[in-house]
């Protein structure tokens, strides 16, 4: 019975099926540059019928749900709770060959791993391969996993293809999606099965590089608070004659702004909070600015992401409060569009103590790391389902086709979710 | 000889011929808004010509230089030294109708009022009405400055008017200005016969107002340092995923930037100098700029203004320093086109003594300002002639058809340079 001993599992097949199945998707997917996997269209087909026939040619059970999200597990365990590891498979355009699809690979290839040695005293595994993610096609994201617990509603399944005469629900319908039970909002799963969902994905940003982590576990993905256009208004003059104290110049204001808030972030993460603060657009208007003219007027994004919702209403309540400050100072006002939120999503803190202890056992007991970019396992975390996720390193940041992921660096990631499962 | 004695000078004579002059003026050279007097054009030509006319009826001396700037004197004093009261009669388009011609028409008025009263014992006096002050027409400012001192060249008078297929030497050659002598770059008067020139002109700024002063003598023109693009240059990235530490952050390095200048303009300011900092133009590249993308790179003029060309230099200095310093701490670049220097123009100090004394006379002793924009006195400034200038207060800045003078303010200016020619 020596077969059916952990010990027996072997990190290289894993590796080898891993590599085969990378190299044949790229292949089936490739575009001018890199890989596209168009959400509910044709490379996600190409790949999920990819996987459906590897995971036919390795006998594994095979359910496709309502959304046509597919899910591979050793047997037909009706009612049996389980362990969900999952991760999407459609790709932006001419994206990286990674995103998403190392999250599936690595659970398939640990399944298959598990079956060839039959390997015995397991939880029960489910892989689940996730259509839609990419907002880059309809606008929207995780779309198969809001799917799959009925968060979808009339608009979003109107939304219309970014190119073509094409909207969501059409795209989904050819997919062979069951547009009256999506539409009923009919959770697709038993949520009281799932023991966890876990993710594996890449890092998508340059943390795990500077640190020389191969691998993290994730410990929140990040929320964020948004506001697309604030201006400042102050008032125009001529920059030679008017002095110092009496100016209303948006930029100095506005940089003023920009330098507290700055004090503010540092002090937030000084105290061990998680922060980003990001002003992507940024501009005095072109029709009016001069090199000798006060500026009157600017205009400017604000976005701020935390794992922790209290850290972004408090940091709006400082912005807020700066603006005040600065308007009686500067002699400027701030106007406000409406925010933009999306909620951090809370990983447990027992599948993160899991998921910790499995990172230990590959001496990366330390390697933490919050989410920055949203993934699947936010909507599944957000459900109340436990969730963690492990992210693995890698270069040149993602959504584009220089995306870069060692194989050495996925195989931590892989034993990291094997010691994971092993020791539920 | 009662009549000849300087008490007898009367200010409302001044009054009443100076309204006639800014009402007829401003009749003769009305436009759709405001007042149309294009340099080395019509609405300038109409006011020289009406000027000329009105010296003649009040038996003035009349003189024209090769450049067709006007000058008016009590008689032909050959070889004499004089004081030179200056200032421009052309005006943007749509402009005000007091930007230049006020200071002509407060020397006429005086000019003409001690004729009347054939008031003895005093130096001699030139009213100069200058052409071609404004750089909207030609992009070239103070053209009858600087052709009274040989300052123009080939390129210069080549410049293309804004709108009409005209150059502007062929736009001076229907003006009677000789187009040989100005090409030699002759000096069109003798600079050891000019006691001083002073120019009266309306502020263009709001300092007198806030001041609540109706005049103000002139410490000094400030001078300029601009750069017209600085780019700072960081990495983009994905707001989600970067972590403060990662970041190279392009509005955040600027504003950190901004910040640092205006700490440094406020210590200068403490410490009694003069200065004005602007960054007019300030932008994300709208090609690239996203609410969640690091913004990789940020526009930006820089222009600072001093009556003092030490600090110009110094504060070039600091904006260097900090920026090396950014460059440090952020880890981005600054790089800077070249720079656009103007000098500053000095006010002569025995001169600006003596305008000082006739301001105390008017209850007006500590009312001093620097000026912001540029004037033709700067020119004669630079020239080494002993050069001097009063503001008076005017409403709504300038260049523009709702900027407004008061008759009272202009006449405590009147006064002043009455009395700074009755006691020179």
């Amino acid at each position: 019975m020596a077969n059916k001993s952990k010990d027996n599992f072997d990190l290289s097949f894993c590796k080898n099926i891993s590599l085969k199945i990378f190299n044949e998707v790229r292949e089936l997917t490739r575009d001018i540059e890199g890989v596209t996997r168009e959400s509910y269209g044709k490379g996600e087909n190409i790949t999920s019928n990819y996987l459906i026939n590897l995971a036919k040619q390795n006998d594994l059970f095979i359910e496709i749900d309502k959304a046509s999200n597919i899910y591979f597990s050793l047997n037909n365990n009706v009612n049996e709770k389980y362990i969900l590891i999952g991760s999407h498979i459609d790709s932006v355009p001419m994206g990286g060959n990674f995103d998403g699809l190392a999250g599936v690979v690595a659970g398939l290839a640990i399944l298959i791993e598990i079956k060839n040695k039959k390997i015995l005293d397991l939880p029960n595994i489910k892989v689940l391969a996730l259509r839609g993610e990419e907002s880059a096609w309809y606008g929207i994201n995780y779309i198969g996993s809001k799917a799959i617990f009925g968060l979808l509603n009339e608009k979003n399944l109107n939304l219309k293809h970014r190119e073509k005469d094409l909207k969501l629900f059409e795209a989904m319908n050819k997919c062979q999606v069951d547009l009256n039970i999506i539409k009923s909002k009919k959770t697709l799963l038993d949520k009281r099965e799932i023991l966890a969902f876990v993710e594996v994905h890449i890092e998508q940003g340059p943390v795990l590089i500077q640190k020389k982590w191969p691998a993290a576990i994730v410990t929140g993905i990040r929320g964020n608070f948004r506001y697309r256009n604030i201006i400042c208004k102050g008032s125009a003059g001529h920059s030679g004659t008017i002095p110092r104290w009496l100016r209303n110049d948006a930029v100095f204001a506005t940089s003023d702004l920009i330098m507290r808030m700055d004090d503010h972030w540092s002090s937030i993460l000084q105290h061990g909070g998680d922060l980003v603060l990001t002003c992507g657009i940024f501009f005095t208007d072109s029709n009016h600015h001069a090199m000798s003219r006060i500026p009157g007027e600017l205009y400017f994004s604000f976005e701020s992401r935390s794992q922790d919702e209290e850290t972004l209403l408090s940091l709006d309540d400082l912005l807020k409060s700066e603006c005040k400050t600065i308007e009686k100072e500067r002699g400027v006002y701030f106007t406000f569009d409406e925010m933009i939120k999306s909620k951090p999503a809370k990983i447990n803190n027992k599948i993160l103590k899991k998921l910790q202890y499995a990172a230990q056992l590959n001496q990366l007991k330390d390697a933490l790391i919050p989410s920055g970019a949203g993934h699947d396992a936010s909507v599944f975390s957000n459900e109340g389902i436990p969730t963690g996720m492990i992210f693995i390193r890698n270069a040149n940041g993602s959504h584009n086709p220089s995306e870069t992921m060692d194989i050495n660096d996925y195989l931590i990631g892989i034993t990291i979710l094997k010691d994971f499962i092993f020791n539920f």
